[in-house]
């Protein structure tokens, strides 16, 4: 493949998340010859945007092996959580590169055999977290690298979002969430926050996780919303929710430092990842929008927190250049632009073979928390071993960050 | 003694929380007729304070059985963390009413000492938990019990307090804390953020703690911190820290909720208590100042978080009595106000012969937090269960809120 043509793209799933990278597929250095589906119509829906778009007619089918035969440049996968391995295990055998979208596993043999299928055929692999990176996680890591926010010992996240709707509608739209919150009880959704948390501490390069604590709440908002919504009051007045409404996990790792994750999904609230990098000279809080340094900018003991807020605009320059230099059309595309700013370098990492810095081994370790959570929570609230993928090999891999960031040297 | 007579003091422990309390104790329905500390040059410098706003000198001693000998009307314990329970435990035993300040107890026998004297005398028995009466907790609070957040299922906290002044300063201050931080590593000051939280899930009312959590992060903090502190780099060189930085703390409570604690008290950062109620109606949320409800005021999809920032003054008819009535001098004299009105109520119990509506079960429960945290870092993590302290009578005992709230009828 020369550099200068476009990366020949296969897109598995075309539900919600199909159709919200499409765009930044089409923007990015890539196109879209083979669609997969297991409902024909979306088929024909996305078959009918793209060629609108002035691309040309995808081939499409409803069996992912069908697009395999087809031996695009890489896969993107965007079906539902349960069923990211499978695809992705058969496109690795092939040799075909592949992308999987984030979510959580209730497998972790579903994890060794990503690895082994990895290790044995070396085919690149990359999982679309695309939070990584995000303007914020950005931000911090690069405060980070910089230096300013000292020894870094402790971080957290959230995926605090307010799915009820979405969840309680899968009685119509097909979306896995409704399942997955009446079966399970667990840290469902821990990639959002977790990697760029795990980047930022080098996991699986210098240093891992160690162990996953649980614990959930009581499991009340999405029975409480149902009765009080009409449209789902009656058809699914008898469901009962396994999922709690909040769930919070403690991760130790090798270095010492500790992550809080909490997953909060089925109350009412506004989005928040709530990305919060804690070191020795500084914090960075995503909620807030503030950083605050051990450089007398601020008194710690009688200034406001108030008063830092939004404050993060000072540290622009921070910012690697793909944020610097972000249009308002890439930022409508998804995301508020991390959509566009990730597969446009998920495509030069494939042509370019160049190393993935979210790889089988990140995918594996993130997504593996929902299977530990489920665990830890079932069995009370006791701590569960991380396993290590990497088999020792973190020991000597290099950190190595999403995106380059810029050194700032302070006069 | 007349409900018009002011109630007579015996005040212990003249150090920073002593010479705190000392204006509020003043500016109330009360007198300061006896002192105590261990070090003679702080009773003279209180009877000094004492004397020049116009009241009468009180006795001084270094011994706090000899102010037990004088009888005062109650008994306020300012000391240091790990005297609180044998001064509570004399004074209950001699039937004098009793307050002691707040921090938590390495030893779960102390609680149950307590525990013990106080079922065995009946003497009245407070915990100057001061948050327990703060202006934004009593918001939440009230918001709860006006049941616009809906059914509470999970709640948050934090102690948020940049101490490696005072931590490293204990070297000339005679801080406990110093000590503290060199040789345990816990959850160690849980009850400001934990004691508001408990009133709202009715904690030994109907509700009890079942399980509690931990997890330190590494100790940097200090280290560092005393590295590049002039003053404190040669004498405090060789100190280790036992303490790690952030530690943050699971609890279950039998009605199904769950909380969570981070106590961060060695990295720069902003004061921050964090508390948070979450319903199926709606969130409290301190560190942004926000109410968010399920009203429809907010696309909960598409309205960024801080849209709400700073929202919770839209909700100020929610507050009682004594916050919406509070004068400047009454705020100045500690904590925002907070010490006013807690002091104010504590002495009215004390005149009218109420309930205290912090109790010595409440106490128990709180401050054990700091023990049951300890085992479960110490022990890897690992889930340890709370004891009961009210023998099963929290089934029967009503909830009970600090301060009377209003109750708002919407049209």
């Amino acid at each position: 493949m020369e550099t200068k043509e476009k990366v020949k793209v296969g897109l598995i799933g075309l539900g919600q998340r199909g159709n919200g990278l499409l765009p930044n597929i089409l923007n990015n250095d890539a196109l879209i010859t083979c669609i997969c589906d297991k409902f024909e119509d979306r088929i024909a829906k996305i078959k009918k945007i793209i060629k609108d778009k002035g691309f040309e007619e995808p081939f499409g089918t409803t069996s992912y092996l069908d697009v395999l035969d087809k031996k695009p440049d890489c896969l993107i996968v965007a079906t539902s959580w349960n069923s990211h391995v499978e695809v992705a295990l058969a496109a690795m055998d092939r040799g075909i590169p592949v992308a999987i979208e984030v979510g959580g596993t209730h497998n972790i043999a579903d994890c060794w055999k990503l690895i082994d299928t990895y290790e044995k055929t070396k085919t690149p692999f990359f999982f679309l977290e695309n939070c990584c990176y995000g303007k914020d996680e950005m931000l911090a890591t690069s405060l980070a690298r910089n230096g300013l926010l000292g020894e870094i010992v402790y971080c957290q996240g959230a995926y605090s979002h307010d799915l009820r709707e979405e969840i309680a509608g899968g009685i119509d739209t097909h979306h896995y969430r409704l399942e997955e919150y009446k079966n399970h009880n667990c840290e469902n959704y821990p990639t959002h926050e977790l990697g760029p948390i795990a980047k930022v501490l080098n996991i699986n390069r210098g240093n891992r996780f160690l162990k996953v604590v649980s614990m959930s709440s009581k499991a009340c908002g999405m029975e409480e919303f149902i009765k009080k919504t009409p449209k789902y009051k009656d058809r699914l007045a008898n469901v009962k929710f396994k999922q709690g409404d909040v769930t919070t996990t403690m991760i130790e790792c090798e270095n010492g430092e500790t992550i809080l994750l909490k997953l909060d999904t089925t109350l009412p609230h506004l989005y928040d990842r709530n990305f919060t990098v804690c070191g020795t000279e500084g914090v960075y809080c995503q909620t807030t929008k503030s950083v605050v340094l051990d450089d007398g900018r601020y008194d710690h003991e009688k200034d406001p927190i108030e008063k830092s807020f939004l404050n993060q605009k000072d540290y622009d320059e921070y910012l690697p250049e793909d944020w610097k230099g972000i249009t308002q059309e890439q930022i409508d595309a998804g995301h508020g632009g991390m959509d566009f700013v990730m597969l446009k370098h998920f495509f030069k990492y494939i042509k370019n073979k160049e190393e993935m810095p979210i790889d089988i081994y990140d995918a594996a370790a993130w997504m593996s928390v929902t299977s530990l959570s489920e665990e830890s929570i079932a069995k009370g609230s006791i701590p569960i071993e991380c396993p290590d993928f990497t088999r020792g090999k973190y020991k000597n891999r290099k950190p190595l960050d999403v995106l380059s960031l810029p050194t700032i040297v302070k006069k």
